[in-house]
């Protein structure tokens, strides 16, 4: 199981009238932690580019267990989830840093598609198989 | 079957370097739907802090069926999903306005807290329980 | 003097902890503000993209004066100043709807870069010029 | 004079078409290098709550002089200006961070209300003014 952590603090402008972050802020955070996720595994939008890929999202979710308020620390735990098929799946566990209580779960799906006009890709490309057996996810 | 449509166009500031809009941002236009929806038939934010309550999100989904672009207009349909339990769910569907092509489908669950403490009220309130004999969704 | 006005209903998501729109979404109104403006008066981000250019901001100043509530509507008058240089100047007021009350105000400079490698245009576009001289805006 | 520096990573979703930063988005960017400044010298908004304070902006300004695109880190320089007025000054300046080029440079003001009715305090509060002599910035 490939997996990486972040630590982040809740940003005033991220909590609404309730004292609350808005819930939409969470998509930001689940990729903060795809991008942090990717920094350490050499695994990032730029390296899609380069290979001529976007790696669109196409399937987002998330529960959400406890509110997060402005100066709280947040600890986001992004997990490979292996798949055989020609996508990238994520799963999010969200944890209130000091009191390690689960705030939020979710997971998203990605696909590959040609940078230049969003055709899908039914066949996971090389370099993404070869990711994978590299960090043996497979 | 409860719905409301919203007309709106994709925002500059929406879409990514792929000229795409971010998948975030959908966060948002479930939340535009949900106002044009409580405007429609009286059932917002506002009217249920005047009740003590809050109606946080507990689940969110989203499917991404095809990207929208800066200059398009997109049509937000939001349906409520009458429950007996006491939740409040919605699903929303965008379409690209001028082809009627579906963009993005997803859903949300609401759930009522007492707006001093949080604490999950389990039993629907009055007030909601007579908007939906009004309207007739349940 | 060229100005357009637009109706906003300010979105839950807008607020902050202390119940008021945080000051960065102004940013956002006056993008909203400038939008409008380009529909009523052909004068938009993509026409000057066909025309090879993009319209980046170089300044923007904002003074705010009373604070916006979930449930406040506001109006964004958003006036274009005559300007010699090769410059795009707005100013922006937003007003309580209701009440009239002036929100804020403020201003943005934008200029015309190449949109394939942003060197700056030291002298007007043809098309602007011409777009002036039919609103009689020198 | 006090001052600290804040790297971060441009986010995705912070580009737009042009591949460059959403000039919006400078507003967190200079949020984040007051939140920084505050950690490092005791100065946050939660302990102007604490003395039932609110320090709203009423001024914000931007020169924006060169883009950041994704994939660019930045580093922000938050600078405390004394001032003898009940006012919170700020200078920001961001730059990119491996060329050391000025990317943007900006201001905000501040100024003390009353948490309970948004009253301005006309008298600097008096653990400002124990603040400002600690770290001798009068």
């Amino acid at each position: 199981m490939l997996s990486d952590e972040l630590q982040m603090a809740v940003r005033f402008n991220e909590a609404d009238p309730l004292g609350i972050v808005w819930h939409g802020h969470y998509v930001r955070y689940f990729e903060d932690g795809r991008e942090s996720f990717g920094m350490k595994y050499n695994f990032s939008y730029l390296d899609f580019y380069r290979n001529g890929l976007a790696v669109p999202i196409v399937s987002l979710q998330c529960d959400y267990k406890k509110p997060l308020k402005y100066g709280d620390v947040m600890r986001i735990v992004t997990t490979f989830e292996p798949c055989a098929a020609a996508k990238i799946i994520f799963r999010y566990q969200i944890f209130e840093n000091e009191t390690s209580e689960l705030v939020a779960s979710g997971s998203s799906t990605q696909v590959f598609v040609d940078i230049r006009n969003f055709s899908l890709h039914l066949i996971s490309p090389d370099f993404f198989e070869q990711w994978k057996t590299k960090w043996e996810v497979r």
